[in-house]
């Protein structure tokens, strides 16, 4: 075997232990926590199907590798709930050490091309990323909004930490704001988002 | 929230329930059961990556939806295994009502193109479809390379039948057929898979 095609298949396979990287959010039906590449597949589809509503025009083929490919680096350095402080302080450094091993695994010009685009998105500064931001949260909005919101209650999560990371949303489509908006209202008035 | 939005959102929730639909294939490492949504970003990164093998050249982002999308059927209509011979008889008659009913939560241009998307990867014709044939075998391939072959040996599958079904590689990608037969070559010799 060719060694540029061995590269590819060993980073192929590298990816399958995403499948074991869990995340806070559950299935719908109050199912079990989703896993990463799970995640990773329900984004990039809802972000082609939505992507009327970006706030720009966006490359989507571009937008949907970077869905797929976000979260690798959780293999190495674990899923950070978007609401652990304390995690959140050590992700940027643990994800750039899984970054460097796992896109090393690839040829060299792949390497770049992945690592570039996982950089990308990180800096939620290109029209696409900041479309990928919103669908990164919009995708598991749409699951809590399924189980009335029980990934909330059991980490007793306030309103002001949800609307804090719906800013990036905003960034990326203000109609898959507002639409989020109107969702999460209605868990604060049903009380599972808690107000204060 | 108006209709077109909301029926894109029904779909986008509808769609979770393909991480339950689990197939024969095992997650490396002799892991669980792997899930359609799981196969299909697997599949999609891996198109991604070795485009440069497909042997006509391929729009690459319609390759990626076409990966994501092609299980969605098997919500309702299960997964059918590939040497399953008795499922296979009712397979496309199961997956006809099923894309029926999941496509048809989208807006109508949306059901019309992704049904239409769906079609175009069963007829296996167009370069992009062949091309993505040919990630559905070796994907799992992979995987089951990874595992010793287990997955044949628990299901007792032939050579004969595994190589009936890379044809649709070779369709696709004459240097992913090669590789797939190199693989296969060195089970057979390692007695993973069974000759006869």
């Amino acid at each position: 075997m060719e060694e540029r095609l061995k590269k590819q298949l060993a980073f192929s396979l590298e990816i399958d232990k995403e499948k074991n990287i869990f995340r806070q959010t559950h299935l719908s039906g109050h199912g079990r926590n989703e896993n990463d590449a799970e995640h990773a597949w329900h984004m990039a589809i809802m972000a082609y199907l939505l992507r009327e509503y970006a706030n720009e025009p966006v490359d989507i083929g571009r937008v949907m590798l970077m869905c797929l490919i976000h979260d690798i680096v959780e293999i190495d350095a674990g899923d950070t709930y978007a609401y652990d402080e304390e995690g959140l302080k050590t992700q940027k450094e643990r994800e750039e050490r899984a970054k460097e091993r796992i896109f090393s695994l690839l040829p060299e010009d792949q390497k770049k091309e992945l690592s570039a685009l996982f950089d990308e998105f990180e800096a939620s500064e290109s029209a696409e990323s900041r479309y990928a931001h919103a669908l990164d949260n919009l995708q598991p909005l749409i699951l809590n909004d399924s189980n009335q919101g029980s990934d909330w209650k059991e980490h007793d999560v306030t309103a002001e930490k949800v609307y804090g990371r719906q800013r990036k949303t905003r960034l990326g489509s203000e109609a898959l704001y507002r639409i989020s908006d109107e969702i999460l209202q209605k868990h604060i008035r049903e009380g599972n988002l808690r107000a204060d």
